[in-house]
C-alpha cells in the first residue's frame, strides 16, 4: 500500500519514486487529501536528494493530469509554443509570435504577469488600449485558428497541482530545485497543448539561474521532460546579465517590439528573435534548415508581413494600436536623464539593478496585488560595447512618481565602464536539443 | 532579520544554524507562530543535512527553555537520572533506582509509557495495586527528599516544543534523525533537573537503533549534548538483540525486578543493573571507582537494603506490595507453554519478535489510547547459550485472550538454534564518557 510516509521515507533515503507514488502525492495534494506539512517535508527531500530524469518526467506528467489540458486538435496545422524563464526587457514573445505565425505556424500561447524585477507578457500587452487577455477557451482557439496566434492569461483549470505546490514552495524554502522548477514550467507548457516547445532559458544577473552551468542543467532537464512526454522540446540559453533590447517597462517594450518587427530593433533583441523564430519554424516543419528559416524571417520583416501579423493579432484581441501609437494622452509625470560622468566604454549593464529600478519607477509589482504604471520605465541609450563621452545620455527614466537622486544613483551604478572597447558575449550562448 | 525562510535556506544549503536562529524556530513553533509546513520542511532539511554537535546542543537548549525546568535544588545531595532508549523486557529502572538511592544518591525520575513492542516503566509500576504515578511536583520533590527516589509520569509543562515536534516528525518521515532523536531525549532529561545522567542506549533487533555503529553515534551525540549543557552525562551501549532478563509483560517484570533486587535475578539483567548502578554511583561521587561501587552494590543486594529501599519507594507512592505479591486474585485466563521440538543450543532469541508477541498477548499498546493487560506477558525459560532437549519449555505465555497456534508459532520462530554451544556477546558493549 502506498502512503505518504512510505513515499517520504523512500525519497529521504535517496531512492527513486515510481509513477504510482508520484501520481499519489501530486493528485492527493491537489485534492487536499495530503497535508501541507507532509508535502513540504517531501518537497525539501526532493530539493536535497534530487530526482532522476525519469522521476522528473513522471512528476510533470502527474501535475499535467491534475487538471485540464487544452485541446488544440480543433486547430489544423502545427501548434507551437515558446517560454522564457523571465528576465529584464524581455519582449520576445511579441516579436516571435507574429514572425512564426506569419510563416504558417499556429501559436497558442498562455503567458503570465510580471513579478519582482521580471516583466510579464500579459502586462505588456495590456498597455495597448482595449487589449483583452482574458479570452474564453473557445475565443482563444478560434483566434489561433483564424489569425494564427493568440496570447492570453491562463485559461481553464490548468495544472492546479502546480498552483498549490508553488505557493507552498514559496514559503518553505523549496523554490530553488531543478526538478521542481522544471516540472512547474513544463507541466504548464504541456497542459497548454502545443506540439512543439521552444524554451528560452535565461542565465546571468537578471535571471533566476545565475550561471550558464545551472541554466544548462535546467534547460536539459526541461528538454528531456518535454520529449519524454511526446513534445518536440528544444531550448536556447540566452544572456540575461544585460537587459534585453533598449527598453524596460510595459509601454516602452511594446513600442520596441513593433520597431523590431519593422526591422528597426536593437541588435541583441533582433538576433535573439530571429534565431528563436528560426528554430521554432524548423521544429514546426515549415523549413528544413535554420538557414532557410532565417531567410524567410528576414523577408517577412522587410516586406511588412511580420508587422501586419502583429496588427491583426492585436486587433483580433480588441487592442487599439492607433490609439496606442498616437499622441500620448497620459504622459508620465516625470522624466529624467542619467548622464555619463566620464569618457570610456560601457563594459556591462546590470540587468537585475535596472529591473529593480524599473520596479521602483512603477513598471512592475512587488506583490501580486500591486497595480502597474504602464508608462513607467527606462530607455537605454547606451548598451555594452558602445563608447561614451561625458554628458552622453545613458538612461532615460519615466515615472508618475518623482525621480529621486537615489534612483538616479542606482541607475548609474548599474553601469560598469572600461577604458578599452570590451569584447561582447553573443546573446545566444547555446542551443540544446535532444 | 531572522525569519523562517532564511533559516530554511541556510539549513538546506548545508550551513550551520546559530543559537539565535535555533531558538527562533523552536520557540516560535512551540508558541504556534511558525506553521507546521515550514517546520516539517526544516525537520527534513535537518534529517538530510544533519546538525553539528554545537547545533544539536543549541537545539536541545532551546527545547528545554520552551517550557518548565524542574528545580531539584530544594533537595540536598546529588540528584541523578537515568534513561533507557527502550527495549523488550527492560525493567532496569525498578532495580537501579533502589540500588543507587540506598547508597546515597537521589533519583528524581520521570518515565514514559510503553508504545508498540517496547515497554514503559510507568506501565510496569501501575501493575502494583494503588501505585500512584501522578504525583504533584511538590509531592514528587518531597518523596525524593525523604525516601531518596520517586518515579512519576511527566510532571509540569516540560519541553512543550518536543511534544509538538515529535508529533510532527511522526507524520512527516523525520523520526529517524540522530540530532532530532538526541535532542528530543536530552531536552526532557535536562528539563528534569538532575545533576548527572546515565543513558542506556540499546542496539539490536529489539531496539530503535539496529546496529552498534548507529547506537554509538546516538550515544556520543547525547553524551556531548549533556556535557555541553552542564550535566555529567555518560552512556552505556547494551545489547537488545535478545530480550533483557527472563520476563516480558508488566506484572511479570516487576516480580523479576524484585527477585533481582534480592539477588536472584538472571545474569544479563543483574550484570547490566550492577554496572549501570556503579557508573551512576561514581558519577554521583559516592565512590571513587567502579570497583568500589560494585562491592557496595553487592552488599546492599545481599543485606536486603536494596529491596527494602524498593519497598519504601513503592509504599511512599501508595503501592501495596503485599497485595501485589499475595495470591493473584485476577489470574490470566489463558496460559500456554511453547516446547522445544529438538535437541540443541539456543543461539539467539529475537527480542523484536517476542516484544511483538507480548503486544499481541495484551501486554502492550498499539496506540496511545489502548488499555494494557498487566497480567499478560511471557516468561523465557531458556536464554541464549543454554542447552535444550525435546519438550523442554522454552516460553510460557499468559493472556486474557485465547492463545492461538499462530501466536505459538511466532514465539517459536523467535528462536535460532545451533548444534554447538554458541559464544555469547556480553550485555554491555561499551561505556561512553567524555
Amino acid at each position: 500500500m502506498i502512503n505518504m510516509l512510505s513515499i517520504l521515507d523512500k525519497k529521504a533515503s535517496g531512492l527513486s519514486l515510481n509513477e504510482e507514488e508520484i501520481t499519489y502525492f501530486v493528485h492527493g495534494y491537489a485534492k487536499g487529501e495530503i497535508k501541507d506539512y507532509q508535502m513540504s517535508s517531501l518537497l525539501m527531500a526532493i530539493k536535497l536528494n534530487g530526482m532522476s530524469d525519469l522521476e522528473t518526467s513522471l512528476l510533470t506528467k502527474a501535475m499535467v493530469s491534475s487538471g485540464d489540458v487544452v485541446d488544440l486538435s480543433v486547430i489544423p496545422g502545427i501548434k507551437v509554443d515558446k517560454h522564457s524563464t523571465g528576465g529584464v526587457g524581455d519582449k520576445t514573445s511579441l516579436i516571435i509570435g507574429p514572425i512564426v505565425s506569419s510563416l504558417g505556424l499556429k501559436l497558442a500561447k498562455m503567458s503570465g504577469r510580471g513579478l519582482g524585477h521580471t516583466g510579464g507578457t500579459i502586462d505588456k500587452l495590456e498597455s495597448i488600449p482595449g487589449f483583452n487577455t482574458g479570452l474564453s477557451t473557445k475565443q482563444f482557439l478560434q483566434q489561433v485558428n483564424t489569425v494564427g496566434m493568440a496570447i492570453v492569461g491562463q485559461t481553464g483549470q490548468l495544472v492546479p497541482a502546480d498552483k498549490k505546490m508553488y505557493a507552498l514552495r514559496d514559503v518553505t524554502g523549496t523554490v530553488q530545485s531543478i526538478p521542481l522548477i522544471a516540472s512547474s514550467i513544463m507541466s504548464k507548457k504541456i497542459a497548454s497543448g502545443a506540439h512543439t516547445i521552444l524554451l528560452d532559458v535565461k542565465f546571468g544577473h537578471g535571471a533566476f539561474m545565475k550561471t550558464v552551468e545551472e541554466a544548462t542543467i535546467l534547460a536539459k532537464t526541461m528538454v528531456n521532460i518535454g520529449n519524454q512526454l511526446g513534445k518536440d522540446t528544444q531550448a536556447i540559453l540566452t544572456d540575461m546579465n544585460q537587459p534585453l533590447g533598449n527598453t524596460i517597462g510595459n509601454r516602452l517594450e511594446v513600442i520596441e517590439a513593433i520597431e523590431t518587427l519593422k526591422g528597426n530593433g536593437p541588435d541583441d533583441l533582433t538576433t535573439l528573435c530571429v534565431e528563436a523564430s528560426a528554430i521554432m519554424l524548423v521544429q514546426g516543419k515549415q523549413f528544413k534548415t535554420i538557414h532557410l528559416a532565417k531567410q524567410a524571417i528576414r523577408a517577412v520583416i522587410e516586406n511588412g508581413k511580420a508587422y501586419h501579423q502583429f496588427e491583426a493579432f492585436v486587433s483580433a484581441q480588441g487592442g487599439d494600436l492607433k490609439a496606442f501609437l498616437g499622441p500620448q494622452t497620459k504622459k508620465p509625470l516625470y522624466q529624467s536623464n542619467i548622464l555619463a560622468k566620464q569618457k570610456g566604454f560601457i563594459q556591462s549593464i546590470d540587468a537585475l539593478a535596472l529591473g529593480k529600478l524599473a520596479l521602483l519607477l512603477g513598471a512592475g509589482r512587488l506583490t501580486k496585488e500591486d497595480a502597474i504604471d504602464e508608462k513607467a520605465g527606462i530607455i537605454l541609450h547606451k548598451k555594452p560595447g558602445q563608447a561614451m563621452v561625458e554628458s552622453d545620455v545613458l538612461l532615460e527614466l519615466f515615472s508618475d512618481k518623482p525621480i529621486t537622486d537615489t534612483l538616479i544613483k542606482e541607475g548609474l551604478s548599474a553601469f560598469t565602464l572600461s577604458k578599452e572597447k570590451p569584447t561582447l558575449r553573443s546573446i545566444i550562448e547555446k542551443h540544446i536539443a535532444l
